[in-house]
């Protein structure tokens, strides 16, 4: 247990391959609290899908903003910052190119995020809360690293492979 | 432009906040579609939202999962590898220690993948299909790599400023 620790956040998401392109992911939360919620991504023509739902990438960039955009008003209360009309702003871009394996690879190029919102608070005390919000936004906080993913095959109900 | 370069995403994120908790983010893609959607998140009693929507890390988590399962499918055509039953598990690890200047700060601690199909393909020809689509998953891709995101904050409607 590393010093300091708090609480841990643990989530499952299983997801389930149905009609052309979409994707029925069950999202079971283990801790700190315990829930379980469906959501379904799909693709348009672009990519083969028939458009029952949005791409992954929206189901990604609202978990980014809506992380940031909860943390500040979590730690609002908390550090006692006063704050309304918060509205965030991501700009996300990604590139394919030519894959050495498969048909292309991809590649983010970058992230901006701009806050806006109004404060009675000194800009010193808002600044504060907003780089207090991202060190404690998951999501950005897992952007901000280079993660392992570790994963694991099988196919045909054979054995688990790594992969 | 890089050698190899093959096309471009760019999705623009709009949230803002409504409700005690709750974030509606309106996502506009620009290339290489053009769509627009609307997602809400919210949060539960732990983090005193009111439970109108799933939490940022259920979207974020349905990004990644739906992510690579849909590029596993797409490539699955385009390399001829037949795939059905597809079903992919993640699980994901956060932990929350003391912050310095908030409440607290926050850390990935595991992603694991888990991918369950059945193919009548000879089983290189699925591990490698699994690769190419883990190097083209946009979400995966970004997790792999600390990427740097850069913040702007403007309070009041003043100026902006680097934040």
């Amino acid at each position: 247990m590393s010093e300091g620790h708090m609480f841990d956040v643990h989530f499952d998401a299983v997801g389930v391959a149905v009609g052309r392109m979409r994707n029925e992911v069950t999202l079971t939360a283990s801790t700190p609290f315990q829930s379980v919620n469906v959501l379904a991504t799909d693709e348009g023509p672009f990519q083969g899908g028939e458009g029952t739902a949005p791409t992954p990438l929206e189901f990604f960039l609202t978990g980014l903003v809506g992380c940031l955009m909860t943390q500040i008003r979590v730690f609002a209360r908390k550090m006692r910052v006063d704050v309304t009309d918060l509205k965030v702003h991501c700009r996300a871009e990604w590139a394919a190119r030519k894959g050495e394996l498969g048909p292309y690879e991809g590649f983010p190029k970058g992230f901006t995020v701009d806050v806006e919102l109004a404060s009675g608070a000194p800009a010193e005390d808002v600044a504060r809360l907003i780089e207090a919000s991202k060190r404690a936004c998951f999501v950005e906080q897992t952007l901000a690293v280079a993660n392992t993913v570790t994963h694991r095959l099988r196919i045909n109900e054979g054995d688990w492979t790594d992969a």
